[in-house]
C-alpha cells in the first residue's frame, strides 16, 4: 500500500523553504518521497510574474541538496505548479505532497491517491491548439497510471500548468517559420488554460470527444470539467501534470472531496464539499475541524458576459488591475472566511474548467 | 411621523443616472425628499479616483433640475458620500436615502431614522488635527438632531466623508504659511478617515472623551466606534455626515442592525446582523430574504500587523495593488456570497472604525 | 479670411474648467467661436477612465450655459477628444480650438486650419470592422471640407475618437443578434483604432485604396498614416474628428507640421519638427521660444515586437501597468524634456499611425 | 596598476544570466575578477519586487559553481545592487563589474576606479536613523579606500543598496521591543534612501556635516550629494557600497563623469556628462560613439511639491501607479532618447541625492 501526506508550510518570501528545510531536517519529510509541491506565491500571477520560477529554483536548490541530485533534472521530475497571486487575506503558502509505503491495510473507499508526469517541451506555436489538447490528456492519462486510480471517476482534482507565449517566445516562433495562435501573451494564456482543460476533460471523460475541438476553446463554455485546475506561466516549458483521486492502492487517513461552483457567489459549494468530508461551517468551521484540513484548492473567474446573478461587475474593464486578480480576492474573501484560514489555493482563468463564470473547489482532510 | 425609503439602484457608469431619473419621472421618488445618497462607483477609490465627482456633479444636475434649484446649493445640503472601488464581485450602485410624513403609527423600537449635515470647510492644514476631530462631532451631533434620535445608542451607522490632502491642496496650505500634518496624500486619507472616527465616537460616547487626542490618531487603535464609517476623498472641502438610527419618532418597515467585525474573516458577523433583522442565511439568504434587504454597509481594513489569524498577507507590501482596494475585494466576496447579492457598499481605512483589524457591518433591511 | 486661435489651459481635476471660464469671462475667448476641444486628463486611458467623461461634461455644461444652449446638443457639435493618462512629467491639459472671421490678409503658405465632423453612431458590432473604415473615412472628408483644406497634401494631423466595445455594449450587441469583432475591451480598443487610422488613409491618399481591408487591421503594420492619431473610448458613441492643416483660405501667426516617429527612441523627429517651424533646441527650447508653441500631439505605441533597437523592453508582458501608460510615459519624458515643457498631448495605440512601433508628432507655434 | 573593466550584458528575465556565463565560459571575464554587478530587473521596484533576489541567487550559483566557494559566503563579498522597474523604454540588463591587474602606465586623470563594502546589519528600528547614516558614511569610505581613490573629489558616484522595514521586519523589531521609525513599507524605503544619501554626503563632504541630522531626513532637501545613488529593498539586510570614481593608481581605456540634474527636464544634464567624456549627441549619440558606452547610471524624483516648472504632474497623487515607477519611465525615456539605447540603470526615490525634484546622472565610457 501506498500512503499519501501533505504538508501545508508558510513562507516569509518566494525564496524562502526554510519550513520545508526544517521539516526535513528534523526528519518528518523525507526529501526522496516528494512527488510534487504546488502553492501561491505572491506576485501577480501574469505574464511578468517570476516569483513562480524564483520559488521552483529555491526549492529545486534544496531538494538537489538533500538528495545529491541536479536541481535541473530534479525540476523535470517534479512537478512545482504555482498560481502566483495572493490578494486580500490569502497567504503565500505550499502544499508538499508526499507519497510513501505503509503497512496500513486499505479503507473503504480507498484514500488520497496522487501521480504526477510531465509532458514534451511545448513550442509557442503549438499553445492553445489541438497538439497542446492531446499532449495534456496524454499526460494527465500517465499521472492517473501513476497514481494506481484504476476508474477516472475517482480522479477529484487535476492540476496542469501550462506554457504560454511571451513576446520572447512569439518571436522565436516567427523566425522558425511558425505562427502562434496570438502573440498577445494574456490570450496565450487564456487559450494554453482552456487548452489544458479540454486535455483533461478527454482523459476523465467530463466532454463526449467529438466535442473536443480547438476550434471550441474560448467559445463554447458550455464543454467543461469540474475537475481541472489549469494554470500558466511564462516560468515552465512543457506541460506539468498533478493528479489527485481516491484509490484503494493507497492507504492513510487522508480524503478528498470537489464540487462545482455555479458562480463566483456559490458559498453552498463550499459548505457542499466541507459537508462530503464531515466538516460543519455554522458558519465557520470550527478550530478544532480546520486543523483536519490539509489542503484546499480553488478555481475560479470573472463572468465573461460581466454580470453576476444579474448585477453588473467590472472586472473584465479595468485597466489598472487585472480581472484574474480581482477574482482571486474575492473567491479567497468567500473561502477563507467559511474556512477561518487564508491559507486556500485560488488560482483565476477558470476557463472550461467548472461552469461558465463559476470554477470548483476540492479540499484534502484527514478522516 | 417621519418615515424613510431606501433605494438601491444601478448605474452603468459613473455618470448614469437613469435608474433615479426613471423612479422620479414616474413618481416612486418625489427629489424634495431625497436627504442623501451613498454608493459604490468603480474608481479606485484612492486620491485620484474622479468617478465620486463626476457622479456628485450628475446627481445635482439631475436634481437641480427637477427641483429648480442651483446644483451648487443643493450640494451643500445633499450628502453624497461615495466609496470608489467595487473590486471583484461588488457591483456600481448607490442608495437614495429619502424622507416623507406618514400617518402610520409607531412601531415599538421604532424604524429606520436617517439625519445629515455638513461641516464649515476644512482647510489642508486642520485635516487629522483636533480642529478636525471635533468638526466631526459637531457635525455628528446635529445630524443625530435632525433624525430626531433622543439616545446615541439607537445610532447603527455614522457616514461621515472627510477631504484630504492633495498635491495642490498641501501647496495651498503652505503658501498661507500652514503646515499639513502631511503632505503624502495617501496618508492624510488615512488621517482624515482616524479623526473622523475619533468624532464619530465622541458624538456617541464610544470613547470616553478623555482619551480622544489627535495625538492617538493612527497610534492607539483600541480606541475605536463600531459604528463609525469614514471616507476621505479629493471631491469634497468639508465633513459630510450620514447618521443611521431608529427612532420611535419614525415610523414604516425599515430597520437597521449592526455588527463590529473582528477581522476579515468574521463570516460570524454577517450571519449575526442579518439574525438581529430575522434574516437567515444558510448558507446564502434565500432570494425572498434578499428581497427584503435595502442596504449593506460594511467598513474594513488590512490588518497593520500585517498577519490574520496567524497567517502573513501581502495586502501592506504590494507597489501594485492599494490594500485598502485588497481588503475590499476580500470583504466584497465573504459578504457579497452570504447575501447572494454584490450590491454591497463595501469601504476600507477603517482605522479606529470598529477592532483593529476588523471593521463593521450594518444591514437595512424590511421587516 | 478665417483665422485660427489655440489657447492651452491648465486643469486641477478633471471637471475643472476654471481656466476657459475665466477665458470667457475676461472676453478673451468667444464660446460661439469654440470648434472642438482636445486634452489629457490624469485617468488611466483605459476602458474604465471616466476621466474623459467627466471633462466633457463639465466642458458642455460651460458652454451651454454660456450659450443658451442644450448641453446635449452641443456634444454633438464640439468634438471634446481627451486622452487619458498623464503619466511621468505630462500634465494634465486642454487647448481649446477657436474659428473666428478676421481681416487679416492671407499668408505665403496659408496659415493654420482646423475643420470638424461627427459621423452617425457606431454599434459595438461594426467596430473594427468595413463600415467603421468607411464611416471614419467619410468623416474626415467632411472635416477637411469645413477646414477649406483644397489638398489632402495640406492636412498634418487628423484626432479621431473611436467609440470601443465594453462588457456591456457586447452583451447588448449579442442580445440584437450581433456579434461584436470581440469582447474583449481592451482589444476592441485596438481594432478601433486601426479601423480610425485606416479611414483616415483612406480619406488622405496615404495608402493604395485598394489594400485597405479590414483583414489588414492589426496585421500589416507597414500600412499606416503619419498623420492620423486615433483614440478610442467608453465616452463616445459616434467617430468625432478634428481635421489640423494648412489653407490659404485662413490667415494669422498660426502654422502647423509634423514628422513620423520611426521609433520610440526618435528624438530627431521632435527636433526636425521644431526646425520644419524655425524652432532650435540646443538641447533644450528656449523659454521664449516655447512660449511660441500652442500645442504639441504626439503618438506612439509599444512596439509589438518585443524589442526597441535590438534591445527588449517589457511594455507588453506586464500585467500591472497597461502597454499603453508605460509608452505614453516614456515619451512624454523624451518630447517634454526637448520642449522645457511637460504639456504635451501624447497619446498610447498607434495602431497604423506611422511607422510600425513609432509614431508621429505635429506641433502648432506662432511664426 | 588595477584596471576596471565594464560588461553590459542582457537578460531573458531576472533569473537569466546566460550572457554572463558565456562571457566567462569563454574567457573574457575572468569570475575572480568580478567585484560588483548592478543592474535593473524588470520588478516593480518595490517592497513586493523580488525579481532582485532572484537574479542575485543566480548570479551567486553560477559565481559559486565557477569559483568552488559558498553562495551565501559571497553574496558578502560582491555587491548585487539591482533597481526594479524597466518602465517603458528601459531594458532589463547588469553591469558586470571587474578588475584585474595590468602592465599599462597610468594616464592623465586616471582611469576608472572601482571599491565596494558591505556595513553590518542594519537592523529595522535603526533604518533611517542616526545610527544608519554613520554606518552608510564608514562603509563608503571604507569603499573609496579600496579603490584607492585619495581624494574624495574624485569620486563620481556612489551606489548604495540599503534595506527597508517590511511587516515582518516590524513585527520582529516590535517584538524586541524596539520601535521602527515607520512600519508603513513604502515609506521605510524613503527613510532608508535618505539616511543613505546624508552617510554618502557625509563620507564625501558634500555637505556640512554639522547639517547632517537625522532630524533633516526628508525635510531638509536643500542637503544634498549629487553623487549618491541609494536604492532601498527588502533583498539586503546591510549596507552595500559600490565606488566609482577616477584614480591614477588605475589604468585602462574607462572614465567616468557625472552631473546634477536639476529637474526631471534637464536634458542639458545629459549633453553635459556626454560632453564630459567628449561624446557629441546632435540630437541623438551616432552608434559609433554609442559603442565607446559601458554603462549610464540615473537617479530622479517626482517632484515632491507636485509640479515642473510651473506645470501640475499628477505621479503623487496616483493610486494605481507607483510614482517612482512613473518617473523612471519618464527619465528612461529622456535619457535613452539622447542615447539611442534603452540601457540605462534609472533608478527612482533620489531624496537627497541631486536637486530636489531632480537628481544626477553619470556616464562611464571608453575614451
Amino acid at each position: 500500500m501506498k500512503q499519501a501526506a501533505v504538508h501545508r508550510l508558510p513562507m516569509a518570501h518566494p525564496g524562502d523553504l526554510s519550513a520545508l528545510a526544517d521539516l526535513i531536517e528534523r526528519g518528518v519529510v523525507d526529501p526522496s518521497g516528494i512527488v510534487a509541491v504546488m502553492g501561491k506565491t505572491e506576485g501577480n500571477g501574469g505574464v511578468n510574474d517570476f516569483t513562480r520560477g524564483f520559488f521552483a529554483q529555491s526549492l529545486m536548490l534544496l531538494l538537489a541538496r538533500h538528495l545529491g541530485r541536479d536541481p535541473a533534472k530534479l525540476a523535470r521530475e517534479i512537478p512545482c505548479v504555482f498560481s502566483g497571486g495572493t490578494e486580500g487575506v490569502l497567504t503565500p503558502h505550499y502544499l508538499v505532497l508526499c507519497r510513501s509505503g505503509t503497512s496500513e491495510s486499505p479503507r473503504p473507499g480507498g484514500a488520497l491517491a496522487i501521480g504526477v508526469s510531465f509532458s514534451e517541451p511545448m513550442p509557442a506555436e503549438h499553445i492553445g491548439r489541438r497538439v497542446h489538447i492531446e499532449s495534456v490528456a496524454a499526460a494527465v492519462r500517465a499521472a492517473i497510471r501513476q497514481a494506481s486510480i484504476d476508474d477516472p471517476q475517482q480522479v477529484h482534482f487535476v492540476q496542469v500548468k501550462c506554457p504560454c507565449v511571451t513576446a520572447a517566445r512569439a518571436q522565436a516562433a516567427l523566425a522558425r517559420g511558425k505562427t502562434p495562435l496570438t502573440t498577445d501573451s494574456r490570450r496565450s494564456m487564456a487559450y494554453a488554460r482552456a487548452a489544458g482543460a479540454f486535455g483533461v476533460a478527454l482523459a476523465l471523460g467530463d466532454v463526449d470527444p467529438k466535442l473536443i475541438d480547438d476550434a471550441a476553446l474560448l467559445r463554447d463554455f458550455s464543454l467543461y470539467s469540474s475537475r481541472a485546475s489549469i494554470s500558466s506561466g511564462v516560468e515552465v516549458d512543457c506541460n506539468e501534470v498533478i493528479v489527485f483521486g481516491q484509490s484503494e492502492s493507497w492507504s492513510g487517513p487522508l480524503r478528498i472531496a470537489h464540487r462545482p461552483m455555479s458562480d463566483a457567489l456559490d458559498i453552498g459549494a463550499v459548505f457542499g464539499v466541507l459537508g462530503d468530508l464531515d466538516i460543519a461551517a455554522a458558519p465557520q468551521v470550527t478550530p478544532a475541524d480546520a486543523g483536519r484540513i490539509s489542503g484546499v484548492l480553488v478555481k475560479c473567474e470573472p463572468d465573461r458576459r460581466g454580470m453576476i446573478r444579474g448585477n453588473r461587475h467590472t472586472m473584465l474593464d479595468d485597466t489598472d488591475i487585472d480581472a484574474q486578480r480581482h477574482i482571486r480576492g474575492a473567491l479567497g474573501g468567500l473561502v477563507a472566511s467559511v474556512l477561518g484560514d487564508g491559507r486556500v489555493f485560488v488560482s483565476g482563468g477558470a476557463e472550461h474548467q467548472g461552469p461558465d463564470g463559476g470554477g470548483l473547489i476540492a479540499v484534502i482532510a484527514r478522516n
